[in-house]
């Protein structure tokens, strides 16, 4: 059907990653009527990348670089599934599952797109560069929103303690002090309404 | 809770859009267990976006662009409703509903922004930009390989005909010749296969 062998390896590419829509996280809608999937939830981080990427800590970041990473951080679950943020068990083994996942779905992309998306890839877990650490930081935002305005969700359904909250959250500053200060008002605010529990 | 108007506004329309995950298209996931919706569809676009934007027609094409073009060309539908490419009779009134659904939601950013994705939306409808007939032909391209890879999709369960999935299909070529040519190629294959009516 299609003679191009690039071609064929993207189309190939795009209908393996549709699986992205079938990996539920524990973070519910913010309507609760049901857990959000992997290709929702970084479809709404480049949404935010676009309206908070003046928050950046990095003057003139990247933001297509930030857009790219942020769409694509999440491909490897395909395969290594969604590890609850607070699953420290989960978390022992999920470097060696998700880069077992990355070499194999990203090496069906022509050589140099493989490259491309596998360096992106890294570069978001490794969290070195601004733009790295500004993605980072929106994928630990998105979340607390959802949390905040379920009332609670995953940290209440999970019983997740302030001393964990703040753990987890600690990084945002890397990538944004502006949305590290939004970040600690929300939490105060949880902490108050009985959300997290302290 | 948070003090800063600007930014209450940003996490207001944030809290809006995660409505966009509850519209749902008639096109199904490609394994079919259930519709896809309008997050998950942009998300896949944001991806096509990245590995296709060597085919557009345009050389040098400005990729960001066409990236948020794609990332919000459905929101209006929070409040329009989805409307089915080939169900005429709802084209009738679709533009009129979906430019009060872009006041609306648009108008809950703060003005520069919501002035920005509003004329990003409407760059995109009116087609007349090479980075809006990209993210054009992309927006086809993405429920064609959907159609394709599960026998016909909703083709077949629309009955629709060899003439109007041809009309539907005819723009691409303005946003990429090469892309244009791989969709004449599955059309041509689907018609073989029994999945276009012709
Ligand atoms: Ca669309």
């Amino acid at each position: 059907m299609i003679c191009n062998d690039r071609l064929m390896k993207q189309i190939n590419f795009i209908v393996e990653i549709d699986k992205l829509k079938s990996i539920y996280r524990q973070t519910t809608l913010i309507d609760e009527s049901r857990r959000e999937n992997d290709a929702e939830h970084s479809w709404h981080l480049a949404m935010l990348t676009m309206l908070l990427a003046e928050y950046a800590n990095k003057e003139d970041i990247d933001v297509l670089r930030v857009m790219k990473m942020v769409i694509i951080h999440d491909i490897v679950e395909i395969d290594a599934g969604d590890t609850f943020a607070y699953d420290y068990e989960g978390y022992k083994d999920k470097d060696e599952r998700e880069k077992a996942a990355a070499n194999r779905i990203f090496g069906l992309l022509p050589h140099d797109q493989g490259e491309e998306i596998h360096s992106l890839w890294r570069e978001f877990e490794e969290r070195e560069t601004p733009e790295a650490r500004f993605a980072a930081a929106l994928d630990r935002v998105q979340p607390l929103i959802h949390n905040y305005y379920t009332k609670g969700g995953t940290w209440k359904k999970h019983e997740v303690t302030l001393e964990k909250v703040k753990k987890r959250f600690h990084c945002i500053a890397e990538g944004s002090e502006i949305l590290a200060e939004l970040v600690e008002n929300i939490i105060d605010e949880s902490v108050k309404e009985g959300y997290i529990k302290k």
